[in-house]
């Protein structure tokens, strides 16, 4: 059945309200350019949840770059159509004026998790993605919100938002889905050339050997350096990031616990973020 | 019937829920040391509302001065005999460390409305009023939030971010009640002096003749000069401020519309607030 499309607020209350005494309600964030990792979210929102809304708004206080949000990807009929094929009850697909009828005065703001990694070479924008994800879980008021772990700082910074706010709702995360590469999904894979694209699975590559050799037991830097010289191999990709971080997203000196290899590169005009969890075991 | 009085959220969650399926919840959100100027919020929302939730916190993270927050009044007893009186369904009256369990890392900030007036002079303040009406809104759940006149740039904050954020509620006003002799009522009043007393409502005598200068036609400086010269001719009151502001809390320079005379002083120890509105009949 295709799912209901809603363009205003107002209805998205109406419908969510409606939905919401079925049982639990279920919310994926989305700025649409819906792939297999937005479906692994929606899948699993399906099989906790009496209902599901999918929220498509691609979000321009969270871009730090103009061109990039208005680069973006946005294809409607496309995402509805993949939106129908995993039974979602409701798109809630708002303009731009409609989130932002008057001028933004109000920013929900998350200090120390936003310091460093992509907080720190993309000013402005934590703060754009905590607002707006406050905006919409007033507007759908879930009982589940669903988060990729692909974006693990964004992931960790809303869990704390909700904590911190004490929001009504669960923060449920769902793994990172990857091409047989290794390539973690995005929609800006899209943009790659086919010889970026060919390149692209060494992040991967270089967080999973950093992975293992925290996982060995070596140190901070030298696992690192491992996951590195992989990524340094390659000429065409430029590392903004490359790092590890406890559960607090703060850079650590040495391994205490479990910790996120995390990472960001340029690949051309293309930027592509990606993580894994490493556990050493004692 | 005596209210319940929960101390804990999960408390507090479960019986507001109970509540709201009266009908409409009203919620006033308050530091305790409860006068008639909350009663004549509590009335409001009695008479609005099914049932009504009155919170009692004194916030540590809006005060911008320990010994202020180390001084104010506490008088649980007092406060939930007051709210019985006025049938209040529910007290919620956390602890501190119930609040803020961990680190708070999350803070709702307000720009523009925040910069001048009290916001200039207590910084932080209305950052820590925001975060925990944030938090109070998503515990109680309220249909409708009611809040003093007293506090303008307070109320105006809330407004905005509840505008701004999308919060399922709406946000009611209440006119400012004040003494016989026109001093507003506030918990600070109890501080002064009997000779501090005495002189305190000078401030609104100040503030009226300024409301009286520019609906009669007088210009910025003139108008507040008027009211200023009521409160400098007494020794023991330091201005802080003294100012006309617009609907979105900044400060005018010539009179277009509805505007608010508002001021902040100090007598002794004490710091007193207040405001009135001017309509200036074109």
């Amino acid at each position: 059945m295709k799912p209901e499309l809603v363009r205003t607020i107002a209805a998205a209350r109406e419908r969510c309200r409606e939905l919401r005494q079925k049982g639990r309600l279920g919310f994926v964030p989305t700025m649409g350019a819906l792939h297999r990792g937005h479906g692994a979210l929606i899948e699993q929102a399906r099989s906790e949840c009496a209902a599901v809304t999918v929220s498509i708004f691609v979000n321009p206080i969270q871009f730090d770059r103009k061109e990039d949000y208005q680069r973006y990807t946005r294809n409607l009929p496309a995402d509805v159509a993949f939106c129908a094929e995993l039974g979602v009850d409701l798109i809630f697909a708002p303009e731009v004026e409609e989130m932002y009828p008057t001028e933004q005065k109000t920013f929900v703001e998350i200090t120390d998790l936003s310091s460093h990694f992509c907080g720190k070479f993309r000013p402005g924008h934590f703060r754009g993605v905590a607002t707006v994800v406050a905006k919409l879980f007033h507007i759908i008021q879930p009982d589940i919100a669903y988060f990729g772990e692909k974006d693990i700082q964004q992931l960790t910074i809303v869990r704390k938002m909700v904590e911190d706010l004490n929001f009504p709702l669960i923060v449920s995360s769902v793994a990172t889905v990857r091409e047989a590469d290794g390539l973690a999904l995005s929609s800006r894979n899209e943009r790659l050339t086919a010889e970026e694209r060919r390149l692209a699975p060494a992040l991967f590559q270089a967080l999973e050997c950093t992975r293992k050799a925290i996982e060995a037991g070596e140190g901070v830097s030298e696992a690192k350096q491992k996951g590195l010289a992989i990524l340094q191999k390659i000429p065409q990709m430029h590392v903004e990031y490359f790092e590890i971080a406890n559960p607090d997203m703060q850079p650590v000196s040495e391994i205490t616990g479990p910790v996120r290899v995390l990472a960001a590169v340029w690949l051309g005009q293309t930027r592509l973020i990606d993580n894994v969890l490493a556990l050493k075991i004692e």
